[in-house]
């Protein structure tokens, strides 16, 4: 079954693309991701919550207290790629949500005023919206490596120090360098993943 | 700044595309699914998870069942669209685990025995599957409704019966109806969402 979408656009978003492991030195600028975000953000989320964040970890004072909260085996790319990002969940989404769903604002106190359930219903918008950035950023030519090995309360700590955002994931972001890509591995065939009923 | 991505491309993904509220008769049929769900599978979960589970209701007694769990105001569409797939994560993905990272098949135990961290995990994972699917299907062509409006323990009791599944998202499927777009709402700046440390 054809899908709508040329296969160059399925390569460059799909099939040809992988997590890259290593960067070339090429910089990543700040426009390139306000241009993936400018994208992105059209996507949807439930009542257009749109609680997604990203922390572009620039100076080298950022990058070093970001690196000593990776796991151990994420350090070395993430010291060395020429852009990471940190995708966080804005905890207080709903105080925007009247500018955001003009046409619903009671929306704002009547689903989110109770901190448990707007916190669960930020952090799954934000994470389908880390699924598009994600694609996002294969968009723009350029190769992610996200990374969920991380310490999130120590991210939290150094880069949220008022509490208000919660780190989802970590993204490294630049040019596929030398021996970037693993062999593909295996995925679930649709019989597996997709059933009827 | 220009994305790689060619515009018609970004039109059909994002630009262009808008959550359906009303569909067109015309059927969609589970191959068209399996076309999507073997173009998103490509994209990245942590460890090859892969935890999305698509769950397709097409017999008239399934969708009762389903559409008698939906908040009020989904109902009618759950009842009439085309094609609905209840998006879910495989709480016990874990056990695809060895064939699904062959590298490393002691991952399975070292990091997913414990159930607390292993659902936190798949859930996370299969929401950003679930971010994929969205795009997926408007690769195919397709306009997407995706609902939180429901009872989620409900679903997971009329559906996932053995406790192994979990429900995320429901999604009506098919092509957009009379009156089907909403005006778009307005979306946050790049520079409030995005920023630099």
């Amino acid at each position: 079954m054809a899908l709508a979408l040329d296969p160059t656009a399925q390569d460059l978003l799909f099939r040809e693309a992988h997590t890259a492991h290593t960067f070339t030195g090429e910089p990543v600028d700040e426009e390139q991701i306000a241009a993936v975000y400018d994208l992105i953000k059209l996507a949807p989320t439930a009542f257009n919550q749109s609680p997604l964040r990203i922390t572009l970890v620039q100076s080298a004072e950022a990058r070093k207290r970001l690196v000593a909260q990776m796991a151990e085996g994420n350090r070395p790319r993430t010291a060395t790629a020429p852009m990471t990002a940190i995708l966080s969940v804005d905890l207080r989404f709903h105080e925007r949500l009247p500018e955001l769903l003009p046409s619903a604002p009671h929306i704002k106190d009547a689903h989110f005023s109770e901190q448990g359930p707007r916190e669960a219903a930020g952090t799954f918008n934000a994470t389908l919206q880390a699924g598009y950035f994600l694609l996002g950023v294969r968009a723009a030519g350029l190769a992610a490596g996200p990374m969920t090995g991380f310490d999130a309360d120590g991210v939290d700590k150094e880069f949220f120090g008022d509490g208000r955002q919660k780190a989802l994931l970590v993204v490294n972001i630049g040019r596929p360098g030398p021996d970037a890509y693993r062999p593909r591995n295996p995925r679930l065939a649709a019989a597996e993943a997709v059933t009827t009923v």
